[in-house]
Parts: C-alpha cells; structure tokens; sequence
C-alpha cells in the first residue's frame, strides 16, 4: 500500500510516513535509563527511528542510501515477522548519531528512497518477490546481509520460500557472482515463509543476476496465483 | 474483538471463552504422559488452560489476578506470534493446582479480567498500543517480565516497534521510574513487531509514565492511519 | 483453500501446484554456488523442492509418502510462520536425488497426496485443528518429528494452543501410545499458536487415540465461533 498523506503530527518526534505502513522519528536526547536497557553506544545522543510493517529488504537498502549520504550510523536492523498476514518481515531500523539534526536527516533520507526500494517487490495473494540492487554497498547492507563495503550487491527474495531456492539458483547460473548468504525459514530470517539469496559482484553481473531471477519468479509466482505481478511503485533494477 | 456469547460446550475440560479469541479450559487429572512431555512438577495433578489468538500483555496482567485470588501457579507463559495477521503475540497460559476447583477458579479470575484488561488496547490498521498498570506485581508478572513481586508495574508496548521506542523514551522522561526490561523483535519477543518497555516504581509514577506515553502513542499511529484509535473496551489506567 | 487449476508454466523447473498455496519444483542440476550455501550433499546433483504458504504437518506426511515411493531422501524440513495470517506453520520440504527424474518423481508423488493430508484439517475464524495418522511412518516424519522407521504414528494439533494441550491428555487418555514429543509455542514450532503432541504405537491405538482427539478438539473450537467445522477436503482417518 501507498503511504497515505501524513496526518498533521505536531510531535517533534515525529518526522514522516511512508509505503508499507513504515513511520519515521526521532529523540533528539534519548533518556538515560532507555540509553542503557538499548545498549547503545555513549557517542550517540540522539538516535532517528524507522520501523515498517511491511518490508525489510525495501527498508534495509534505503537506510544504506542514508547512511552513505548523512553524519549518521545504522546501530539496530531487527526484522519482525510481519507484512501484516503475508510471508515476510517487517523492519525496525536505527540510527545514531551525535546531533539530532544527523539523525532527523538520515530518517528522512530514508524515507524517501523508500518509493524507489519497493520498486522490485512484486506481490500477489500466493507471495512475494523482491529484488535489490546497489552499485555500493555501505554499512547497512554490511550489517544486515555482510556485503562486502563499496562493491556491487544484490538479492532474491521468493515466498512462499520454494520459490526462493529456485530464484537462487537461476541468479547463480545466470552470471559470474560470489554469494554471500543464502537465508531459509528457519535459518537466517524470522521464520518468515522467505528464502533470501545475497551475492556480490561486477555491477553488471549482479543486475544480469537479478534480471534472470526476477523473470524466472514472476512465472513461478504467476502459476499459482491469476493476479497480475505488478510493481509495487516502479521497477528500478 | 469482543467475546461471541460462547456457545454450549458441554466437555467438562471447558471453562468459557472471552475477547480476543481466547478459551479457558481444565484437566481435573492431567494424564501421565502428558505430565512428563510438559515436565510439569508432580504437585499438580490439575491445570487450568488459557489460549488466545490475540492478546498476550492482557492475559499476562489477567493471569496475574488469577495467582493473587486462587491456589495456583502459573506454570507456563509463551506467546505465540499470532494476533490474527497483526504484529503481536497471542498467548498461551498454564495454571498448576492441586485441585481441580483451583485450576478452574483460576482460569475463571482469569478470563473474568480480561475485558479490564483490554482496556487500553488501542488497534488500527497500521498498528496498536497497548498499556497495562497494576499497583502490586505477582508471580505472573514476575515470571513473564521479571516484575518485582508486589510493587507498582506497568509496561507500554507500541507496534509498529519503531513506535514502542518512542514510548520507552517517553514513559523514561516522564516520571522516576525504575526500567524492567525493553524488548524488540528479535530480542526477548516471538519476532513480533513490538517494542515493549517493562517498569516499575511507585505507583504514582508508574501511572504518570503510562499516562505520558499512551499520548505520544495515540499522536504517532495516528499520524500513520486516519481510524480512530479507541479502547478495545473501555480504558482502566 | 484448493489448487487453483494451474496456469501454463513452461519453465524446466515447474512441476505444479496444489491445496495450501504449495507449489512444486525441481532443479536438475543445482549450481555449485547454491549447492555449496545449502549445505547440500554432493551426491544429491538435483533436488525437488516444494513450498506452500498453508500447512506443515500435510505436507510433512505427503512427503513421506513420496520418500517411500521413489528414489529420493528428505534433506530438508522447515516451517515458516505463515499460513496467510492463521495461527499455524507454512513448509519448505526439499528432497535430494542423484537423477532429476527421481526429484521430479518424489514432488509429483507429495503434491498429489495433500488433497488426502488437508482431509483432517479443520479451521474456523478462531482456530484450527490438524490430525494425520500413518500405518508406518518412513524418513520424513522420522526427521520432522522423531517417529519411529516402520511404525503407525499420528499427530494431534490444537491452535489455539491450549486446545492442543487438551488435545493431546485426550489422546494420551484413549488409548495405549508411547508419546514421541509435544511441541508448544515457544518448544518446537516457530512461535506458531499450536500445541503438537506426536505419538506411535499400534495402529488401532494411535487411529483411536485420533478420533478421540479429533471429537473434542471440535467441541472446543466449536464454543469459540459459531463456523461450522468441515473438513478441508475429506477425512481420511
């Protein structure tokens, strides 16, 4: 779903919304006793706070479009099990940093990659595909996948989680990738219905990847389910 | 949702049923292999039973009035991942008792509070809240949350988590409270998309933190959905 | 909900669809990349793979049905959080083989036994109950759930979870059986709202320990709402 129009919010908390029931916000001087039960680090004052119902890989690859582009640090990515009755995960996100001004921008950076990220999500009532690409890796991909910083990168993501094992294999055979992960129900994801593939690369062999896997999944997908497998926003990859 | 008028069940095991999908049963004499598969200790020859699909903080504070009011323990405390295609937790609840008269008192307090303790649930389609007050912890919270016995407690979840962050933050500043525990999806929940803040303190204090953050909470999911956010029942705290 | 008559899908790896949202695959020749990420055996070149959104335990004796009847092995069973906003599990089952056509052989023999394995699959808006019995359980349900090569073995499943509970002292209490295990929400299923009790034994005794079950847990789940209980598709106990 579409994020609605922000309802007036006066909260200076509160920073945005966006597509996947994901809601922005920031403390701008996080209190102590919250500072010690979260484990975070002394240098962070203020941290920006995302979280989503649905979407975690959308979400992941925004954050790291905001912390290459902002003063700001990815501290936390847990991934609930949610999308709100579908297979996937939903997404808490924060980051940390010094100034509350470095914490409100990353939040906003974020949210507005977030159109362009749900680009390659394709759903329908049998599941889900997802594909994400980046020309570079940063440290969020980093933290929540292990991609190497700075390289090409990319993944495929099938549910139900069948469908995933065979997206893999389509994106290994289709060009010269080094895999990073290979993620199944109970291994790796919050026992979502979901099998993630990750894989680094020549730029042009991780989009080659994703481009045979994406075409393999909407077939897959499509013989279980008569809707139309529409992009969620716009394809990007 | 509000607990359907149950309907005759004449199985001596069925106790009665309440909101949230939630059922109360009692095994007069739990059978000896189940005793060994569930390790319960040989002092209870019965137990009380109650499951819900939704709702596992309101069954938690309910079950913690069935200890205070009846000869029983609880035993058991899981929550499932469930709430329905929503973000939280149902619950699964056991009562060890001597006699199955306890057992069934229990389950009976138990299901008795539940309209109380739904009170200030508040739901939409993007998300909920929940916050729960009691002036005098027992053993159900001190097994569930590590609640000190007999003080003031409160807790204040808010899903999406990104939202229960901002809660913590806020019931922290809010009042002197003494901090509990703080968990996350991937930490201390069932990968539910919660973040639940666990206090205690004095009683007045603890209120003024519910207070403050149940404001913040209504502000910011209400920011992410136009449905009014109202009481599951009627609010107690 | 059934198979939906599956749309054309020409690609090498699609077998076919049916009940649960399940979907079967093969991949002739698993790339070495993937081989390597899953851990697969070396002498397994192809593998079939089958996934559905809705159902474990159906799927789990499906597939040891098609262990039985071809020449394949079980390499892997795991069960998302899913069933499309339900209480229960969904399932990723991949069976190794030395020869594609055995792979084949093995999805082919699994998807055409589940219209028979949802037989004993009963839901309402508030739950659902799940019994499967086999006169002699092979090498699925023994890596699945520990059920003894070569003896009748049954399962009874209560979601909620606390009709599970009652389910399995019912089972225990109709009939001479040796207990295999007792899975709960937090013990053995993943966060699913389910209690699972597995047993073997003679098969009269596990097939009368079933009824047994299976006449309670639709008085229970039958006070909960008012839904009929029908079978999913036909019983076969």
């Amino acid at each position: 779903p579409r994020a609605k129009a922000p309802k007036a919010c006066n909260l200076t908390e509160f920073v945005g919304t966006a597509i996947g029931n994901t809601i922005g916000m920031v403390i701008a001087n996080v209190d102590p006793l919250l500072h010690a039960q979260m484990k975070l680090d002394k240098k962070y004052r203020s941290i920006g706070i995302v979280g989503a119902r649905t979407g975690a890989g959308p979400h992941i690859f925004a954050a790291d479009e905001a912390v290459k582009a902002t003063n700001s640090e990815v501290v936390l990515i847990e991934l609930p099990r949610d999308t709100e009755g579908g297979a996937g995960h939903g997404s808490l996100i924060i980051f940390g940093a010094a100034d509350v001004s470095d914490a409100r921008r990353a939040v906003e950076v974020m949210l507005g990659e977030l159109d362009r990220t749900m680009g390659d999500v394709y759903g329908s009532p049998a599941g889900h595909l997802e594909f994400q690409y980046t020309a570079r890796a940063s440290y969020a991909l980093n933290k929540a996948f292990g991609a190497p910083i700075g390289q090409a990168f990319g993944i495929t993501v099938g549910a139900p989680a069948a469908i995933g094992v065979v997206l893999a294999d389509t994106a290994a055979k289709a060009a010269t990738i080094d895999a990073c992960g290979f993620s199944s129900p109970a291994n790796g994801t919050s026992f979502s219905n979901e099998v993630i593939f990750t894989f680094s690369g020549d730029s042009g062999a991780v989009r080659q990847a994703i481009h045979a896997a994406r075409d393999v999944g909407k077939q897959l997908l499509g013989a279980m389910d008569p809707t139309p497998l529409v992009s969620t926003t716009t394809p990007y990859i």
